[in-house]
């Protein structure tokens, strides 16, 4: 998560809204990704969508069997439901998304009863740490609107 | 309908569960897509996946609103995510997916009141061609598996 943390920050140096993900495969860093919409213009541009991507490209199936993503934010249901998608074996997230969260928030499609796969889930790991960078990148993004 | 039926029958000549989708804006097709799981190795390689990625392509934005969607198939939880995700405006497809459809058949992530954004939804478009070509997709793939 530390790792997942660092891409979080990456994303904030670059005026994204700081998000991380990572995608781990026997012990291995296999894909990893950070929320780049703005700079993307694109709205499928979200940190675990580039984990995974990359992971099925290291991988060489669509089958992420045995792959553990972590995250530092609650998954949107479009990154839920990609993970649901992908066969992700675990999925290890920081702090919950209260507004938009998709596993667990709103609603859990992660570990969905009906779907054909469901994942393993552990959440609030080092979640103060993954709040505060998001709060942080809030807080300096209304000082910098009050500014102008 | 009937291109999004047409992008779903390449699809199928190529091995793929047949699903097409299109973007469309001022009247005008922005994006295309047909499910490209198999070939592509990606998880993310649904039909809806590359319309709206090419719609963002196309708009230069992240939100793709004033788009309507075509699809051939009720979109998937992370299909229907993206759609939100993307601030697509409406939502038009054929035929329901019973077994994994989040936009009336498991839940409803495209009118979900809780959500940012919520989609106008027009569902059972040309439903019987677009459940056609999908039932004909598989009964072709048992009799292969039973040649075998």
């Amino acid at each position: 998560m530390q790792q997942a943390l660092a891409l979080a920050r990456e994303a904030a140096g670059l005026g994204e809204v700081p998000v991380g993900a990572l995608a781990v495969h026997d012990g291995k860093i296999i894909g990893t990704g950070f929320n780049r919409r703005e700079i993307d213009r694109n709205p499928l541009a979200h940190a675990e969508i580039f984990a995974m991507d990359a992971a099925a490209k290291a991988l060489g199936v669509w089958r992420l069997t045995g792959v553990t993503l972590y995250v530092t934010l609650e998954p949107c249901a479009m990154c839920a439901g990609a993970l649901v998608q992908s066969r992700v074996t675990r999925l290890v997230f920081g702090t919950l998304d209260p507004k938009a969260g998709a596993v667990g928030s709103l609603y859990n499609l992660a570990e969905e009863p009906r779907h054909n796969h469901r994942l393993q889930v552990t959440s609030g790991i080092m979640a103060d740490d993954c709040r505060q960078v998001l709060k942080d990148f809030f807080a300096r993004l209304r000082t910098r609107k009050q500014d102008k």
